[in-house]
């Protein structure tokens, strides 16, 4: 049992806790805390709870958001009629911070999984279907995992949809940028020839 | 600029601002405490504030605190006239922690460093002294860093020390524990070799 005063003691347990965080993280960050000027700690600590009080999902679209509707779902200037869908909510972040797609989205909750008990009913399958109808959707874009959860959702949601007038697409396979030809796998590179373009 | 809802932005750029996180591991820690059990995250925003408010100097060596006299101080079970010297708390942590130690420390609050403008006066030497009398101190242990300052602040203390009735050592150098020879630098082969024990 290692010796630390007990306010620095329970605030290194609580630092463990979080993810990639081990015990030399934890006190590296523990040691710049006790030394950071009194705002930045009380800054920090309201923007923990600040996050769990407010942050919710949006009504329409699954969005994190502290309001009703999120602020991409009411931005006027989004391509209407273009839909992507997700599985999760940082999911639709790290999709829209790469600022390649300019429509709304849909988040589906997850990804299919019958060994967790995922099934159709825990998805906002029918909300999708709903929001197709709604927002006249013309094309859906499956930014889903490459994984086997993701292509038997990718599946799915192609048969749900495919006697509605709407076009599907999903995000291409292939080298993840810098990628280097030698240390893709079998798959990467099925992938990627299946997918190779025209120069 | 990136998207996302104004709390998590807020949440992002503070724990960025702790030394380690840069933007990827800001964002896997604001995702886990977005969805963490609100307990969880008001212990951790808790832990942030009292470690602050709580945690002081001992009065006595200088190890951090949330009491006037630390638990090292008051600890009877301790070996008296046994005083190791530390440059700052987080090192007595270091010292402590190792199991090595079962005297008491002294906090000296840094190194002389001219370049910094770190002084005498800004060291808690003169209280050393003091201590050093007042506990009839036997030994002192440097457990500084073998560094130019380290070393610097070394000699200055056996020069101010010598005259007194108190024997003064040094921690050992030599390669570290799991230390690769081959990889080991001349000054610590050097160091190691003028340090070599009969076995």
């Amino acid at each position: 049992m290692l010796y630390y005063p007990r306010p620095l003691a329970l605030l290194l347990e609580q630092l463990e806790k979080l993810p990639g965080v081990g015990p030399k993280s934890a006190q590296r960050l523990a040691f710049h805390i006790l030394r950071c000027p009194a705002a930045d700690a009380e800054n920090l600590a309201r923007a923990i709870l600040s996050v769990q009080t407010q942050i919710k999902p949006c009504s329409r679209c699954g969005n994190f958001t502290d309001e009703e509707i999120c602020d991409i779902c009411t931005d006027t200037r989004r391509e209407p009629g273009f839909l992507c869908v997700v599985a999760e909510p940082r999911e639709l972040l790290a999709v829209e911070n790469s600022g390649e797609f300019r429509g709304r989205y849909h988040v589906l909750g997850g990804l299919l999984n019958p060994i967790e008990g995922i099934g159709v009913d825990q998805l906002t399958v029918s909300q999708l279907v709903r929001r197709i109808e709604d927002e006249h959707v013309k094309e859906v874009v499956l930014a889903l995992s490459a994984t086997v959860e993701g292509e038997t959702t990718a599946n799915y949601l192609v048969n749900v949809l495919k006697s509605r007038d709407v076009r599907i697409t999903q995000l291409a396979r292939g080298l993840p940028f810098g990628g280097d030809l030698d240390y893709a796998d079998q798959m990467t590179i099925a992938g990627a020839f299946r997918g190779r373009r025209e120069l």
